[in-house]
């Protein structure tokens, strides 16, 4: 059976694409980084889906190309290293395109440079010599956590390059996972990726207030004042606590989803497939609701973490988790009862080895249904008659470790024929070591020694409508108050609502002072009830922006997070915020910020809006030493798709399982 | 058994104020609107629980007087009516403060004026008159749905008056809930309480786009054009959808909670009392967390819902619903199973009959658990080892019906030791004729002939922190960028945090592009770790804030609504934002713009923080006929309050009960 143009591939589809990577390059190594579908040009997809939902597919309709792109070093005579990428067309077995990555861009990161880097400050006589300034408690070891370079100074040569955060972690404890980052040491390896030699150990500061922006003043007794932070529960001193009793979700008749070949899934009058790519993660392709098109393609593009330290080197911490490591490289395998509960259907995926075969990743994805409160309720109070529904959600999730972090990332379809991404941050903060009875105004001392630096997470959010079709415009709806006046607000209770198509690609920020709403409408379709035209709509999150200097490396090159909203004009290929090129970059290329210089019309066309939202995070103790979530959601909703609430038919039956307790204390009955 | 300070009155109290009150007025007729708790003076009050929480309390340990608040009419010669407030100490069984209400106040309104009115309007010629200009369909009937009055214009006089929202309802279909908010009527009786007639029936003008303000376009035919909008599944065109499978929420060991002394609640290291009175609803008491005094109060304080149609009478459409209505007293009785799943226990409440008995309202407040997703995890990439929990949380509920809308309100306690006060807005959208074809800019045409007028709903919390005690501070932190400089900022990737403490009474708003965030911190206590003051925070929700002309009388009357925070200085009895009498007010008295004129130092003492927030809703077609919930979150977090995360030591254990979709579709299998 041929597979969806949407499916990814195949191990033997990734083998083709790399036997023929590999003969396109003879008498070299190709050390490759990745080998994914190359999704469709949208124009040939259009088409297929256009006969896919009229039902007149047959197997013989000429469909899509299948596409593998490959992303591999070529290492020739002198360990001279060139990145390529090439696309494969499976079917022909031939390179039907092909280039040399200009120099000034990086490969995103692959585990595998993660060791070669460890190893190689193992072996560094510069790194060792660095720690020898150091006493470490007995049986304490040194952990090496390799870190992007975070953008190149102005000044830099352009190489490739790594540094590692170095931590110590006690192994009296015999326990491989201690938690090392309660030990922080303020040394930080360089190494040149091209020679794998450790160029050079960082030294950074330690002091904290009333210091200079540069004092060392780290003592020999490195963590002498650091303690034990464990998480993990065998190492708890208390151990874990006891009166939690259990919350089983059950569902005894099965899913109300439906998955078939492979990747399609039908819930509640949606329908939409999952897709997975080493650099987004779970993608969301052709969602359409009781029979109407709603969107193309959904992801989460791009996120930075810039950190706000500015003693040198700190200012090079600034991860591109998407485009420096990859959301889908990083996903990681779900396991059943925690990640979710109830029943749970969870996709594989594919990632590559560094000689281009297929790795699976078992459980990369999660898909399950939840409730969520109350969906919508009306009580009668002459008759006494409630009618209530809870809101059933359909929940896509996956979850991304970056070293000390981890984001969890969710699409949520509800009944109300609303689309919600939530992202939730948690994992380890990102810590360095300060000196004794130290405080800083850079961050929080979370425990001892350790300085938790302020930081932001900026997410972008990518969404290619598809409002009853592929010609869209984007209107932004504001409410304005209006002063009183005898012709228009004789009592002054009005206020006017007034809208405006965007015309031009261009950027717009939230507004609660207006009630900014971003609609995407299809400005051909009338609601048959309001006569307004039909649209999906979001309100931009009014959370703080990129912080850093508009002409720091930090800024320039994450253009993206300076403003909430973003309307550009489709292009294939064109799906990252920060550009396809994060690693080391100095300036966004390629990302939004170029996109709308095109200036082109986004009116009544194929328009693409990117949303971007995040956190300040100034570290409160109580995120260390695992942090709770802290929840950022964007919520797409239909404004006049339909002809009345689409949740109106969810029955409102009392739910079989639930009990009362009927007094004080600890006596319960079913009803 | 004494009942404790903070027990809402037994019926025997309520009882006994009665007879008092009633004694103290002899020759009259005494028409009670409300008996209820009087909460004791702080002082009273905070003595006796330091002793119950140092475990000290005895048998003779002398108590706060128990106070019944009443409040009642005094109807006279010749039905001259007095509002009056008396406080009874039900054990000296002696009235102990009494008033004349300022003839300037008028008393909240209960249910009991809705039957008077809608009997004089069946009775009043006036309004017979003015049906009489229409044709309904045959078997239609009118429905009658009792309002306040809304603000007073300032060349009103003072009279109590009572306004009515007109419908029409088909009867043929032989069902008491078909829903008649389909088939608006442009009328509006106006009735004067004192004298119970209908003084005058406004005629409401029906136009749309393109009319004058004030054109009455409406036809005999009034609502030949309105359509059947119901909403209960026996009337739903085509059922209730069937695929969706149940999803039970199973607690085969029972709740974690205890619930004891009638309103003590324990709960995973948290333990606080809930309260219910007649004004605000579910009331949170004396809040500690493993030991520590968190907050000593929380409610919701008071909300309103002006509308933003500028033809007169519209701009009367302005509802308090806590201070007109009552939270308390317009909550809902909520059964089992869909307004919560779960293990639920229930809180009955007691309600004021007109001669002054208590009538129970029997399951007024429910108490369960719910889970919420992922609490933390972190996965260490070098061992594949995760950790993951669960974040539980503890939801004390009520519901609330105001003619047409609901609100659903929770406090939610968290295992990472948060609160978060939510609000769902549901419920059927208040609308007004509007003639055929026609589009309003006052509104959205949600179904044939119906109009949803532009509006907002604004609540304001009320939060009276004990932070490790009761003087505490208000702390603003922001984060603010600083210009690329050798100095401090040499690559610009630095932001500086500031902060400030709130030193007089007064107010702010929410600052995004600060990242402003609200800290109630106890100056006295430093964390033991980062050396910062213990605090509880919260950020401000930037939603828009009151849109009408700060000189509208929709404006004066809600100064609450027109910033997100107030900080003010305690004073026993100030609970209420809008201030205590809101009905038919012109101008908001005793609310929180006059509390922050006094000018009080708010440092280092006795501090009361208010947050208000909401939602402009400019309705969608989607949103009829009944809403999908709008769900409002204000997350309120400890910083530095405690030395780690308080839910590191929740058990990942893996959920039973989870299992797993094998493959495609319907086959799966037990793990």
């Amino acid at each position: 059976m041929t597979p969806h143009p949407l499916s990814g591939l195949s191990p033997d589809e990734i083998n083709v694409a790399r036997d023929v990577v590999v003969a396109s390059h003879p008498d070299t190594i190709v050390y490759f980084r990745e080998i994914y579908l190359s999704e469709p040009p949208k124009a040939q997809l259009r088409e297929f889906l256009a006969l896919e939902h009229s039902g007149r597919l047959s197997p013989t309709t000429p469909r899509p190309y299948r596409l593998a792109l490959c992303q591999y070093d070529v290492i020739g005579r002198e360990k001279s290293t060139e990145y390529h990428e090439s696309v494969v067309d499976i079917r022909l077995r031939r390179r039907v395109k092909h280039r040399i990555v200009d120099k000034k861009f990086h490969a995103a990161l692959v585990v595998d440079e993660f060791d070669v880097f460890v190893n190689r400050c193992k072996a560094s006589p510069l790194f060792q010599q660095a720690l020898a300034d150091f006493d470490l408690p007995k049986g304490f070891d040194v952990v090496i956590e390799p870190w992007p370079y975070g953008g190149l100074d102005l000044s830099d040569d352009n190489c490739r390059y790594m540094q590692g955060l170095i931590f110590a972690q006690d192994k009296t404890k015999n326990n491989e996972d201690a938690n090392f980052y309660s030990y922080p040491l303020p040394v930080i390896p360089v190494m040149d990726c091209a020679t794998e030699e450790i160029v050079r150990v960082d030294r950074p500061a330690t002091g904290g207030k009333g210091d200079g922006l540069c004092d060392q003043t780290f003592s020999r007794d490195i963590i002498g004042h650091a303690n034990a932070s464990d998480y993990v529960p065998e190492l708890l001193p208390g151990g874990t606590r006891k009166d939690l009793k259990p919350l089983n979700v059950v569902q005894p008749d099965g899913p109300s989803f439906r998955v078939t070949n492979e990747s399609l899934v039908e819930w509640q009058k949606w329908r939409f497939r999952v897709g997975f790519n080493p650099r987004e993660g779970a993608t969301i392709h052709d969602v359409w609701y009781d029979g109407r098109s709603v969107l193309y393609r959904l992801a989460v593009s791009e996120m930075t973490v810039p950190y706000a330290d500015p003693r040198p080197p700190y200012h090079r911490k600034q991860a591109f988790d998407f485009g420096d490591g990859g959301g889908g490289n990083t996903a990681n395998n779900l396991s059943i009862g925690c990640d979710c509960l109830g029943v749970i259907k969870y996709f594989d995926a594919l990632l590559t080895e560094t000689d281009g075969s297929a790795t699976k990743l078992p459980n990369a994805i999660c898909l399950h249904e939840q409730d969520n409160g109350i969906g919508w309720k009306h009580s009668n109070w002459r008759t006494g008659r409630a009618v209530v529904t809870r809101s059933r959600e359909l929940v896509v999730q996956f979850i991304i470790t970056l070293a000390n972090y981890e984001y969890i990332f969710a699409y949520k379809f509800d009944q109300s024929g609303a689309i919600t991404v939530e992202a939730r941050a948690t994992g380890i903060l990102n810590v360095v070591n300060i000196d004794s009875c130290k405080t800083s105004e850079f961050g929080n001392v979370v425990s001892g020694g350790v300085l938790a630096q302020n930081h932001q997470h900026i997410f972008c959010v990518r969404i290619d409508p598809a409002i009853d079709g592929h010609d869209n415009s984007v209107v932004v709806e504001e409410s304005h108050p209006v002063p009183m006046n005898e012709a228009t607000n004789p009592n002054g209770n009005f206020y006017r609502v007034i809208d405006y198509t965007v015309d031009r690609a261009g950027w717009l920020d939230a507004a609660p002072d207006l009630n900014r709403v971003v609609k995407m409408t299809n400005p051909h379709q009338s609601n048959p009830v309001s006569g307004k035209p039909v649209a999906y709509k979001f309100t931009p999150l009014a959370t703080q922006k990129l912080l850093a200097d508009p002409n720091s490396v930090q800024a320039r090159r994450a253009q993206f997070a300076q403003h909430h909203v973003w309307v550009t004009k489709y292009r294939d290929g064109e799906l990252y915020a920060g550009g396809n090129y994060t690693l080391q970059s100095q300036v966004e290329i390629g990302g939004i910020s170029d996109a709308v210089k095109r200036g082109d019309r986004v009116a009544d066309t194929d328009v693409v809006v990117w949303s971007s939202f995040g956190l300040t995070h100034n570290p409160r103790v109580e995120d260390w030493p695992v942090m709770p979530v802290d929840i950022y959601q964007l919520n797409i909703r239909p404004s006049d798709f339909f002809t009345a609430n689409p949740s109106l038919d969810v029955p409102s039956s009392r739910n079989a399982s639930s009990r009362v307790v009927q007094s004080d204390c600890c006596r319960d009955a079913h009803i």
